[in-house]
């Protein structure tokens, strides 16, 4: 087993940012009634994919800072893309600030997630930045059936 | 800037090999004509997106450690699941070969590879496995509209 560290705490948060910032731009990409109507095969339309990385992302992060409990729930409130985004916008610099008050030696520590998920806090976070491009990508399939060109998945170096 | 060094180059491995298992998971889930047929939107079958990532790994890996250029092209003899599961098992332990002998020092080396992409090492290694959640994630799209459960996607750990 290599047990050579290689990456830093800041390159983990920049490429999860970087995930983060190719997400808004799906988001953006959707018709405002697609965004919210549209599905395929019964899954969530886009609009909740979104909704439920936001309500892993910070509320995550604050409650393996915090210990507080907190619960994992869609925010109802958000109809439009114009909320939507402005709660895109809002919590973004919350994943730094939470993030950054995440102590690094706590990372192998088990931790469980809303009342529910048993993971380290390492795989914790990569979790919460797989569950996020693998919502996306549904996204992007969404888009193309219905003839939208996605962002370019490199964009975001 | 946060500089300390959170992951281990183990770690990375081990969460790269827990991706590639579910998508062999997902890989199974498909029926053999739907496999190299279904699609939504104008995008490739699920057997092509699969090959894609073989063509990425470990040819990618390979250039990376021996320098030798290597083109990047899915390969055409595949045609049925059987040899497609075939080569994904014969190629699952040359990551792990080829990762091993990445040196440390060189991850953020900057490297062309493919003759196209311009990236550190680290990040390609990212991009890899970005790339492998993002196509298995369109696939459990294809899944879902074919009225296929597809594998759960905590069943990594």
């Amino acid at each position: 087993m290599n047990t050579q560290t290689i990456i830093t705490k800041d390159e983990l948060l920049q490429h999860w940012l970087a995930h983060h910032n190719l997400t808004r731009k799906t988001i953006e990409k959707f018709p405002e009634k697609e965004l919210f109507e549209f599905s395929i095969g019964g899954m969530r339309p886009f609009a909740e994919l979104a909704k439920e990385i936001m309500a892993v992302d910070t509320p995550g992060l604050k409650e393996i800072i915090t210990g507080e409990k907190t619960e994992f729930v869609n925010d109802k409130s958000i109809t439009t893309k114009e909320t939507l985004l402005k709660k895109w916008d809002e919590d973004t610099p919350l994943i730094s600030e939470y993030f950054s008050k995440l102590p690094v030696n706590r990372l192998h520590e088990k931790f469980k997630l809303f009342g529910m998920y048993e993971l380290t806090i390492l795989n914790h976070v990569f979790y919460f930045i797989d569950n996020e491009i693998h919502h996306r990508a549904q996204g992007y399939v969404y888009l193309r059936a219905l003839g939208i060109e996605p962002p370019f998945f490199w964009d975001r170096f």
